[in-house]
């Protein structure tokens, strides 16, 4: 059958309305700091709302039936292309070049956190909560696709990951409500902790509430062009890489853990490797802060490392420091982590650690099959069995997410960027983790003097590492539309 | 059982006393033209001699059994380390530096061709002849075990590779006579042509010599520091692209087509990407540089563009003109074409273009599933079908192919070399190139300012690229030791 799109826009009806009603928080703080920005936020939310309201109406029933496999993948990337359309309309009206909030809701909406706006701290407030809240709702929304969708999907091996809902071809959206109201609330939960946290340690209540949405959501707008450099206090900083953490974490077991469950964190791979990981890179960078004399004392030096090391990993990328200013090594550090990521069912971007637990497991029993080609090697993840369809999954994945940056850093040069800022703000995008390399798009830098043209590449980047590249690179097939 | 290496140290020993042979060819070199350094390669030769000589003797009959699937990955692995150690004996007693000499015999024999001597126009000409000697001895071991050795070993999905020579486990070494005796006599003829054509475009008989022994080996050790920047005849340029294509060709192939057979090569899967490949890119190029005012005429352009970029590809490294001061695009290019490679079962290196046939393939194919799990896709690479173990190898390898140069980068950015110094060292060293990109390393530079820890670690990642990875990350194993 040739595939309809009408359940589709169905439910992007639903989501637009939801937009519509985000765009009235921005609005209501201008009105209460009396500023006169709020009309851009009402008449965005006015359009969205009724292109929401006008679709819901015009394809009336047609979710009755729910979506198949083909129906997902275009949601999914359509979710991920238009709700950012319609978060930049605030931008425009205020004066922005269409690209720029084109660039600064992409970068939002997936979490990516690399930004083109300058003087942060004298914006609009409502303009900067709308960044954050973008941010905020983008990393929802990954949590449930990377639980909900993808697993069904079977992209880049999250069949590991089918959970209940996930593993029935028919109804996804009826039966997986309950799974995502769980983890909204969790979400809530989590948000509102750390901004109380945030105002404890010293932050104003506007600070507090926006990097309490971005860190989160390991997103990394902050309100400052200082971003985290410019809160002294060592408490906020700490709170910051806690709550990173957390946002890199799979939101299933953090549930769990919240049920009472705690232990079954710490039992799973990918978060016990990607607590050594960054708990080994922090230490041995805080050495090397230490003995290089970059850094005031131990203090500094511990939380500066693990406050980056963190930030890059997670793909939050806020900056406490201009971490390229450290030296060579820190800078390829850097450009490694950038590709690392978190757990999966996380906010987090990246090829995320479970890929490289399972390439490993099965590269090695790969090698001692050439030793011995009659040794039957069977490989576990956890307590799953790896089957080869999902190991050729996750393997796929890292040579196409390897090779897209590969590609990307050709056709970014053509713009005549030098290699490190081609090959860092591939990276960077792809991996949705903020700032690049380089003395333009470095940590103490800003997109904004980049090309017109390359600010598109870049948001093209920045949605297909979000959509986990296949989830956009099966409807370039024509064999995805055929009957 | 335990694994006993005595057959593996016997066939070691006729390579050693081979290798002394070869060192005469330098020293009659020094003779001829009244240099006093023949002394240092007849002493070498004695050396090596000698412990060849011993280790046939003291291994007596070990080889009446032939070579089991672990003492050839061992003999691969320790031809490739200890050939090149006698081969840095004449640079010793010249009174080069140790870690230069390993450096310069490792570059050589792997073919990759960075050298860290400068003014090699007025270097003794024994010794230029040495250097040449090596990447052409390194060419035909390359070949013979790409065809020979690794589809037996199923080293990256070169079991697809297999011929009558390689499907049988015992007595490889016996069989494999008729075929090693054939691409010796192939390369010999090819080389021989080579020279000639050479020398009647105008080179010395001295620069024919040593240029057609590195042009069909796709090595790119030159007698001037100018690299082929130094002949200003076109003719000579060209000369040299029709044979570092020929060295980039599958010697099976090139066999079969001097037999008779020429259109098996180009109905060859890989032959017509690599040719489509270098075709369509150096025609890019030379759109690039006649638009942006880099060349003097069209014909300079095309023969630049062709020249550069079957050079980066093959893996050759010769330089006309340092097309890093083309412009960022340029580099870009550059830094991508490191990976790519020739066809396997050819002199060059890198990740081969099979490799990336069968990955497109496949990835076409895992993804149609994604989208219809249910429906059967057979992928093939020309006339054979690919199975799961073999795609898995091919991908598996182009991980830890990008991984290695990825964690490369980063241990030579602990010696606080520059983010394009050290990715591009590390893709150039695996990829078995030659020249890096930035100032240092550049085509127009040199590897020698580097400090000695580095480039201990390029021999190692030269010998790794060049051994296919596998073979020695294999031996890494413990697993491999036990019985």
């Amino acid at each position: 059958m040739l595939v309809s799109i009408r359940p589709v826009l169905s439910v992007l009806g639903y989501l637009y309305v939801g937009l519509a009603a985000a765009m009235l928080v921005p609005a209501f703080v201008d009105v209460v700091s009396r500023n006169a920005d709020w009309q851009a936020f009402i008449i965005s939310a006015l359009i969205t709302g009724l292109v929401g309201m006008l679709l819901i109406v015009a394809m009336g029933g047609a979710l009755r039936d729910g979506l198949d496999t083909r129906q997902t993948f275009i949601l999914t990337t359509l979710c991920w292309v238009s709700l950012p359309a319609f978060g930049a309309l605030p931008f425009l009206w205020l004066g922005i070049a269409y690209v720029d909030a084109a660039f600064e809701a992409v970068s939002g909406f997936t979490t990516t956190g690399s930004t083109v706006l300058t003087g942060l701290d004298s914006l609009p407030p409502g303009l900067l909560v709308w960044r954050s809240l973008m941010q905020w709702m983008g990393g929802v929304g990954i949590v449930v696709m990377a639980i909900v969708l993808l697993p069904f999907l079977r992209v880049g091996g999250m069949q590991l990951f089918q959970t209940e809902s996930s593993d029935q071809s028919e109804k996804i959206v009826s039966r997986s409500i309950e799974l995502i109201r769980l983890i909204s609330m969790t979400y809530l939960l989590l948000t509102s902790l750390c901004i109380v946290l945030y105002w404890f340690s010293g932050m104003t209540m506007f600070d507090a509430f926006n990097h309490g949405l971005t860190t989160i959501a390991t997103g990394g707008y902050s309100t400052h062009d200082n971003s985290f450099g410019y809160f002294t206090n060592p408490v906020t900083g700490w709170i910051a890489v806690v709550f990173m953490i957390v946002g890199a974490l799979p939101f299933v077991l953090i549930i769990q853990a919240l049920r009472g469950q705690p232990l079954l964190l710490w039992r799973d791979p990918q978060v016990r490797a990607f607590l050594w990981l960054v708990g080994l890179i922090s230490l041995a960078l805080t050495i090397y802060l230490g003995t290089s004399g970059n850094a005031d004392s131990f203090g500094s030096a511990i939380l500066q490392s693990a406050f980056n090391v963190i930030s890059v990993v997670t793909g939050t990328g806020y900056a406490m420091g201009d971490y390229t200013s450290w030296g060579a090594p820190v800078i390829g550090l850097a450009f490694l982590l950038k590709f690392v990521g978190g757990c999966t069912g996380s906010t987090t971007g990246g090829i995320k650690v479970f890929r490289f637990l399972v390439f490993f497991g099965t590269v090695i029993a790969h090698m001692r099959r050439m030793v011995r080609p009659n040794r039957v090697i069977s490989v576990s993840y956890g307590n799953t069995h790896l089957t080869p369809e999902l190991t050729f999954s996750v393997l796929a994945f890292l040579v196409v997410y390897i090779g897209t940056v590969g590609i990307l850093t050709l056709i970014l040069s053509l713009f005549h960027l030098d290699l490190v800022t081609a090959v860092s703000a591939a990276a960077t995008s792809v991996g949705n983790v903020g700032p690049g390399l380089g003395t333009m798009i470095g940590p103490a830098g800003n997109f904004a003097p980049l090309p017109d043209p390359v600010k598109w590449i870049l948001c093209a980047a920045m949605l297909l590492g979000r959509l986990e590249l296949f989830t956009v690179l099966i409807l370039l097939d024509p064999d995805f539309w055929s009957k």
